[in-house]
Parts: C-alpha cells; structure tokens; sequence
C-alpha cells in the first residue's frame, strides 16, 4: 500500500454491490486531507463542504517552476451504447497507481451533465469499486460550474434577441446616445467594451461625437441577419420539446418571432471555452471573441460586440476554477470541464491538467480522459487540446472489451436496456480475433502521435481466457506497448496494478516527440480531408442538403468559405461525427475503409478555437423515456443521503 | 462600539463612494470568524469559499430547547420606482444594534436574482456603508441555490411534455409496463413514488399485475390537459423573448406544439416553497404535492403523479440550508430564498428565520425584510409566512422617504433613469404631509396585526428639517410607536443607533397577541375580500376577460370553483398586485378607498401553499435595456476582482 496518509482500504464484496452503496459505504476523506497529502496550502483552494474545494488558477503561479509528472490520457475503441468502462478504468488506474504502486497521481474527469443523471443514463463517478465519491455531488451540481455555464450562455442569447429589437425600433443616432448615455457632467463616453468593437471597426476616434453618420451607423448598429444566428440557449435538463421552438410570442415582441432551439447546457461553445482556456484573462478574450452569427452585411458579431464579454466573464470566474474530490481509495481527483465530445472536443480542463502536472510532479502521473475513441477521442485531445495546452503525453490507454470486440468481429446488434445476446456472454475467440480490427487501428492511430500506447482490457465475468488472450496478442501485434486484462470494476485500484506498472514503463520510454495529424496553416479542407484518412476514408463529400433538423443551416462548401474569409481557417478541426463507428455511419463496425465521408454542414466555435464539421445528425438535446431514472430518486429526509441514484 | 470580536470600524467617506468601491474598500472577515462570533460550531456549516458558509438546517434540533431572539420585519410605504431603502434600512438597522449597540442581531435577507443584475437594476445587497458584502458573490451564483431552483423547476417542465407525449403514442397496458419493468428475477413492482400515486386515487393493490384494467388507466395515464398547464419553465435572465413561445416544434416531437413560455427563476414555485418550508420532510411533501394542471377529467396533477418529487428534493437537498454573510460592518446575515413579491408572498425564508431566531437567542434581534409595502409585503409576512412558521414579530419597521411622500402628495411622476423634478429636492412641507395619508395606512394595517410600528426615515441630504418633522408627527399621530430619521446609508450602523434603539424598546413594549386579516377557513372569496377591504376597496369584481398576455387562463370565478371544489380553499391567499399602489392602479397614489377591486384570474401554489389571485398583468419575465448594465461589468484578470457591478 501506498505512503500517502489518505490511502483508504477498501474492502472488497462479491457481487459487486449498486454504485451508490459503494460509495456510501465509506466516509469520504475531509477534501482539506487530500490537499494536503498533494501539498496544496489552503491558500490555493476555496472548500465547497466538506468532499469538495475548488482549487484556485494562483496556484499555477505558485508552482511555475516545478517540474510536471507524466501525461497520460485514457481513450477507448469504439464503444457499445452500454459504454465500455472508459471512467471506470481511468479511476482504477489512479487508484492502482497512488493506493497501490505509492505514486503520486491526480485524475483529471470532465464533469457529467446533470440532465442525463436524471435520464436513461444516471451518474458517471465510474463505477464498482473504482468511482470518484461522493457521487451524489459529482453528478448533481458539484460546485456549480454547468450552472455558470448555462448562465452565462442565456444571456448572450438574451442579450441577441433584445439587440436585434431595440435596433429595429430606434435610429442610428438614438441607439448612440442609449449606448452612450450622459454621465453627471453631461458627457458622453465610450466604455472599455466599446473600445474593442471600436477597433475592430478601425475607428480610432475615443468621443461618441467625433463619429461621422456612418461610424455612427457601424458602430451602433449591429445588424444582425437573424437567418445566420448560430447562438442557442441551453438548459441542462433533457428537455426534448425544447430542440425546436419559436420565440418572441407575446404581444410587447410586436411580431418578432424566431425559430431557435435550446441544447443542453455541455454542448454550449462555453464550455469548450473553459475546457480550452489557459488563464482568466485568456478566457476573457475568448468569450469576447465567441461569434453568435454574422451581420447582413456578411461580417461575424461578437460577444463583445453585443458588450457583454466582460460579464460572461464574471460569471465564468468562479467556474475556471477545477474542483478538487477523491476517489473511493482516497486519491485525488480534478474534476473540470465536459465539453460534448461530437460538436466539441470532449477532453476535461487544460487547467485542471496543468495543476494536476505540478502537483503530481517528476515521477508523478496525470491521467485524463479524452471522449469516446482515438477517432474522435484521442484525436482531438491531441489536435485541439495539446495544440492549445503545450502539455505532451508520453502514453495513451486505449479501454477495450470483449464485449466490444465480438460486436465488432460481427456480432449482433447491442441495444441499452435489452438483454445481451447469448454471443456475448460465452465464449467465442474468432468472434473477438475478428473485432480485433477495431482496436487495431485505434492502435496504429493512436501511436502515430509519437506516444505508447497501452491497451486495458476491462474484463467482465463471462470473458475467457482464451478471448482476453487473442486481445493481447491482436493489440501487441497491432505495435500496442502492452495490453494487460484488469479488473478494477470488482477489486478496485489493486485490479489494476498490473495496468498501472505498464503505463509506468510506458511513460518512462516513449522515444519520440508528439506529432500532430495536420498542421494549422493548411486550408480546413485539407485538415478535414486528414481526419477523414485517419477514420479509413477515401475521401470527403460536402453535402447540398440543408439541416432543418438542428436549426437552420447552410450548405458546407458555403460555410467553409465564408469562415476562410473571415479569417478563421487556421483553426483546428473539430468532427462532429458518429462515436459508434470509424465512418460516419453508426452501424459500420471493426475497422471500415474506402468509404466518402460526408460532411452535411460546417460550424464553428470561434471563442473555444475550432471549425466543427458536421458527418452527420448530431442531436443536442436528449429526451427523457417513459419511467426516467428521475423516478428511483429521492432523499432520505431523516439521514439527509440521496437514494436511488444509479 | 460592541464587544463582538467581528465588529469592523469602517471610515466612512463624503460625498459616499460608488457601493462596488466601498464594498472593495474593506476585507471581509473569514465567514467561520462570524459564525464563531454566533457560537455557531463548524459541523453546523459548510464552507462555500472564504466568505460564504452554508448554515445546516441540523443546528435547529440541536438548539431545539434555547429561547428565540425578538423578530422584527422591515416593510416600507408604497414605493417610487427608484425604491426607498429598505435593504439598505435593514442592513443599516442590524449595523446599528450588533456594531453599536452591542446586540447580538442576524439579518435576514432575500437572495436576489441574477437576471436584473445584468439589466437595468444592478445589484441588491443594500448600498453605500449599509452592505452585504462581498456584494458580487451576494449578487452572483451565491451558493447556488436560485441554479437548483432552476434545474428542479425545467426537471419538472420537461417531465410534463415527454409525459404527454408517451402517454400519446402508448396503450394503457404499455405505459404500465414501461413505467413497472421487471427486475432481475422477472418480477413488476412499483416503486416508493408510485404508491403515493395509488394512495391518491384510492387504491390499496401492492402489485401491478393485480390492477383491473381501468385502475391501469386511472394509474399509469395521467391524461394531462395541455391547455390546464400552469407549470412554465423558468431561467434567471432577462429574456423577454422567453416570455411566450411555442415548444415541440422539431420532427421528431410529431406536431405536439404546444404554447408556453419562461419566467424569471424567482418566480418558480420552488422558490415559494423554498421560501416557506419548514423542514427537508416538509419540502420532500411540499415539492411533491406541486400542482402542474389537471387532467382532462378536472383533477389536479402533481409533481408526484409525474413520480419527480424524490428527484426535485434531491436536486433542493443544499438550497434549503441558508447562506451565511457579513454586512460591511461584520454583523452575520443569513441570505435565504428570494420568491418574487407580487406572484408570490416576497420574504426571505422561515428557516433562516428560525434558525437566526435560535442564533440570536433570548436579548437578541432577528430583521427580516418584506416584500414592498404594508399592502402586500407585511400582509404576506403576517397572514402566510408567519401562518406556516408560527413565528411571532414583536415590531415592524416601516421605512419611507420624503421623496415618495411628495409623490403621495401629488408630486410629479417618478421615473427611473430620469432625473427628478425639483420638487423632490427642495423643501416642500405640504406635499410631504399631504402624502402622510399613504404612510398612515400602512401603519394603521400594521398595527392590527399587534405588533409595534417603528417608522425609519431614510433621510437623503436634500431633505429638510421641516419635512423630517412632519413626517415623525403624522407618524405618531396615525399610531407610530416611534419615528426616527436614520443616516446609515451615508454613516452605516452609527446613522441608525436611535432606529435601533426605538426597535429594541417597541420589541420589550409588545401588549397584543399576533392577530391574523382573516382565518383560514372562511371561502376564498371572503379571504380575497377581507385582503382587498385592507387596500381601502369598497368591493371586489371577478373579472370575466382572459389573460392571454401571460399564459392561457381561465375567468377567476371559475378559478375559485375549482381550487374550492379540488380541496384548496383553506389556503392563505398571495395578492399579485402592484407595489406601487394601495389599488390596482399604479397611479393612484395616497391612500385611495372606494375602489372596486379587480380580480382578473387565479391561481394557485399548491405545494407553496398559498391561493394567488391576479390583480392585473403582472411580468414574469423582465427585458434588456438597450444598454443593459452589463456593459459596465468585467473582470480585472489580474486581480479577479469584479468591476462596474451597481
């Protein structure tokens, strides 16, 4: 067992029993006891209770100079929609190594959606005897970053709507003079905000006065063509009748109906904007520079040309912060940060990951979790988040099953909520030695990076011998560092010792520097056409058809164009694409080739930094089934413990 | 100055700087030195950074046995536009008994809502050397509990519609089975939620498969009226165009458009309830008895039915722990639930109430603030918040000001973000008394409830000796315990120790029990009668018209028949009228009589508690200015430090 003070033992029952017995079985570690075993001084983080503390950006300062420990993100292969463990593994490794193998390790987990929790979904704290506790607080508002989030981006669409309003009721020089309102001598000013749409604008005059009819004009209005709004508001609830609506129904909105949309609140281009951001003052210039659709005249409008970056801003400066937690065995945890990982990039915090390589330190492990596979996983953890971060990994767990792989080697269809076929419960090697194409190329796609790659089979009960075998020999003919079976799901972080040495040796002989999949300064064509070769295509179509489903869109060679000449084509890419296959259709499994991979439309979010194609539907609202999990919760009013979350 | 180790002696400037600027001025007392000056011990609060703690409703039971402080509500006249100090007059109140008078005193506040902070009001923690501070962290997220109102509310909205949308495309028997799937042994059960349901309609079967097929329907249809729906989702902006919408408008929710629209968060019954319940069981019951519409058949459905009220509680479980600060001078204030104060009864929460009753003990003050006036902030106060507490005031503070007693006496219009007319700034004794009649009101319907009337006048440097004194003997004359022109927004407590000494004597001097306007168990009618009989009405008329301004509404008489005829006349009844006159009529100022009063629909808080009948239109949902005050607000990057926040 490890050195560390806050190492708990846990003792380990079969059957594994519910998630939320688990974790109320033990007594949390008081968070101050886990930031002190990290060497963290309660100056650098703020308590939210007793389990919870948000660990402040100073820190970052503080430790400048240290050294960083080792960078290692847990993907996947192309999952089943049961999921194959990837949470789950990336705390049982963190316990192996810091309960276990006397490491110095921090675990860096994007926060869940609330609305799923109440859903089909329920939690995503892990599961088993590997879960980050309590786990009634990380699923359900934790420190209230998703509610900042969700704030903040409703009134930047509030902000929009009554903008497009008062413009259209008021002359140039009345909308100035509300703008600019007499101060206590009667002058009039140009605030701080002004200033930067000023520039923008290329008017170098600082007196509202000085403006000619047309500075007027450019100045104060913003014009915006109502058909090119992209900005949705958010709710983090799955509220399905709120994918489509019309807004502006009463009476005093004198007519100005508009058809828009809420998505749920982790799909807000803010929270790509948390996930990226480096610093508070490089968050400030990022959601300044979000763009919520363009001009008539063709020209992108801004946050800060709306004047309201500044207070996204303050109402971010909180949440920029990671919130410190523990696992079940007592080690600790960031949580920050949960982009979508289809119309964003789904990696947790580069923040969270920059205090986590101090603290952990030389010899000590970082492990975050990137979205999904290494198609549109690990893919954009490299091109998007390290491009944005500096930071280099040295290793990357790829989570596979054997479940998974049957389905890939041609098995039936795997569905949420029916029973698995008998296919997956026995036992058939050729089955899984046919799937094995699917990990392969997360493999070679994955190495291409320049990091070694370790593959974590998550074993279940019903696996054989003889199937775990073929994976291990698949994955190291596949040029994997190593693939070891783990158990960490039953036994907890001692179920994954052997991982976590693996991952050890890994990192300490990775022998070549991080290569990126396309360089920045090629066209968004090129870059899309690189991704679409990683994913086994043999070329791109871009769609003529229009996307009424999700809001309305342009065709994607127009939006491609129109984001070149606005300047925005030396931004990453960032796929919104199908997780449950390499092409962009869902059914295609193992390791498809020679298809065209069309893309339907062309997004982007220019605060967060990154073109997003769209292969595909991507829907951004879940709906809630007949008898959701809402229906099992409740709280024991005597004891204050929340029941029935799964 | 008094003894308390927290005390802050601050210096207080001339002219009084900006409030952000005052409230930067000072650092904040570490949160656990003020509750260490209340004995209250660290297992009874949760940290929420430095300067915020969450006080545990658990300190309750363990303080079950010690004596209450007195209880003294601050309320003011019919206000102006601009309002007339009455946070300000409650927290200058409390500087005044804890700082100088050496009371143990605990104020008790309202949370603001975020919305109004980025639009044209600005903040709300009191203002210049009267203020809660850190006046950002007051105005902003706070400890979340307005984020959780809003999650449970939308929960509950989404609940609604993807109800009625799988009850249409589903067979009785099928939504039984979705709704009772079988565990693992093969077996249908209902769940702890459902048996609450089966209660209701009377029926005592333990098991699905021994339901007639009419209990089946009666069970698992609960054949919601789309157009009975009162249950709207809320969000806390500003966003006019939420205000009416029509929803379900993608493909996939097949044509189910349905009308609708967002109030402020504040708005939500959830706050109403926060506001007044009593204990987690008693919110548990209060969340699950919510009334959302009536099925076709004319019986009211609940959260419960939907099987969300276990989940709702989950999703309130921290908000119903009140959050504990500092005013600038160092006295505790407990923030705690903001419910709007027209829609709903406008007062802070009984279990801050309490638990600061507890705090201050025997010798000590709890101030709590009402909604408005006497009209419809005390009589809130009095008839509904008192009703559920059993909490008993022993003096009520009524703040006015010479400005809106000239507007009372016939002074010209009060008109926010216009500068005000002469009148108002120079002396004009007439009009001040003339507009005594509207103050002599309100301390005449005070004092019927049996308490003492102190009368605070918020003195501004514009007002003359001449005015002060004829308001102090109207005052006295219409019954006043005592009258007393108090400085604290330009001197803090010290421009408040004589209103602090008036409130301590008028609390020891209470000779009457606590009287109630009316009893609970005469008919809603007679309630509203005696309410309106209050404002100076001669009558009441039940308005024929429909309201389509705010949501599709049925006439009030029709309303009344059928809250009476569900079981629901025995409520209390919330007024939604305006604040700015006795009447219905913003525009009738003083104190008119004679009027008829009209009541255009009603409706009901049924897990709140309370009948609301509308008294006119009232918005639910503000707008943005032009300009909105988020133009001013930013983050200093380098400091963290919020600016431009009003």
């Amino acid at each position: 067992m490890s050195t560390s003070k806050t190492v708990r033992k846990v003792e380990v029952l079969s059957p594994v029993p519910a998630d939320i017995d688990i974790a109320n079985s033990v007594e949390p570690f008081h968070i101050s006891e886990i930031a002190k075993d990290l060497n963290l001084s309660p100056k650098y983080y703020d308590l939210y209770g007793k389990y919870k503390a948000k660990v402040l950006l100073s820190v970052l300062d503080e430790l400048e100079g240290s050294g960083d420990g080792y960078y290692v993100v847990v993907g996947g292969i192309t999952p089943t929609p049961l999921g194959e463990g990837k949470s789950t593994t990336t705390v049982g490794l963190c316990q192996a190594l810091g309960a276990f193998l006397d490491k110095k390790v921090v675990t860096c987990l994007r926060q869940p959606s609330q609305g799923p929790t109440f859903g089909i979904k329920g939690g995503a704290a892990g599961g088993g005897y590997s879960q980050v506790i309590p786990m009634d607080e990380f699923n359900l508002h934790l420190t209230g970053d998703i509610h900042a989030i969700t704030a903040a981006n409703n009134l930047l669409a509030a902000a929009i709507d009554t903008r497009i309003f008062h413009e259209s009721t008021q002359s140039d020089k009345a909308l100035l003079n509300r703008l600019c309102p007499p101060n206590k001598e009667g002058k009039r000013n140009f605030n701080d905000i002004m200033f930067r749409r000023l520039k923008k604008l290329g008017i170098s005059k600082t007196k509202p006065e000085e403006l000619t009819p047309q500075e007027v004009k450019k100045f104060a209005r913003l014009d915006i063509d109502p058909t090119s709004i992209t900005w949705r508001r958010v709710m983090d609830v799955n509220d399905r009748f709120l994918r489509k609506i019309a807004i502006g129904q009463g009476p005093e909105e004198k007519g100005m109906v508009r058809e828009t949309g809420f998505d749920i609140s982790v799909a807000s281009e803010i929270m790509a904007v948390l996930a990226l951001t480096t610093s508070l003052a490089d968050m400030r210039e990022r959601l300044g520079k979000m763009v919520i659709g363009n001009s008539k005249a063709g020209d992108p409008v801004t946050a800060d040309d709306l004047g309201v970056g500044g207070a996204l801003t303050v109402l971010m400066k909180d949440a920029i912060n990671p919130t410190l937690m523990q696992t079940l065995e007592g080690t600790p945890v960031l949580v920050h940060a949960g982009p979508f990982a289809n119309i964003a990039h789904g990696n947790s915090s580069i923040v969270a990951d920059k205090i986590a390589m101090k603290l952990a330190g030389p010899g000590g492990f970082v492990v975050t979790e990137a979205g999904f596979g290494s198609d549109i996983g690990t893919e954009k953890f490299m091109n998007i988040k390290c491009r944005y971060s500096s930071l280099t990994p040295q290793c990357a767990v790829i989570v596979a099953t054997i479940r998974a792989l049957k389905m890939h080697g041609g098995g039936p269809e795997v569905t949420a909520g029916k029973p698995l076929d008998r296919a997956y419960t026995t036992e058939n090697v050729s089955l899984v030695e046919a799937g094995c194409v699917n990990l392969a190329r997360h493999i070679s796609n994955t190495k291409a990076y320049g990091v070694n790659v370790v593959v974590a089979i998550n074993m279940f009960a019903t696996d054989s011998e003889a199937e775990l075998n073929a994976v291990r020999n698949a994955a190291l003919a596949a040029g994997a560092y190593d693939a070891v079976v783990c158990t960490h799901h039953a036994h907890g972080g001692k179920g994954a010792v052997d991982l976590g040495i693996a991952v050890q040796k890994a990192c300490e002989n990775v022998t070549q520097p991080l290569k990126f999949l396309y360089p920045l300064d090629i066209s968004i064509k090129e870059k899309i056409e690189a991704i679409a070769r990683s994913y086994g295509a043999s070329g791109v179509e871009y769609s003529e058809q229009r996307l009424d489903h999700l809001f309305m869109s342009n065709q994607a060679e127009k939006q491609i164009e129109m984001y070149s000449r606005q300047g925005f084509s030396g931004l990453p890419i960032c796929m919104a694409k199908t997780q449950y296959s390499f092409s962009h259709n869902a059914a295609e499994k193992g390791a498809p080739t020679g298809f065209s991979l069309p893309i339907r439309d062309v997004r982007a979010s220019i605060g967060a930094g990154f073109i997003y194609p769209l292969v595909g539907t991507m829907s951004t609202m879940p709906g809630l089934p007949t008898r959701p999990c809402f229906y099992d919760i409740d709280l024991d009013t005597a004891t204050g413990k929340v029941i029935g979350l799964s």
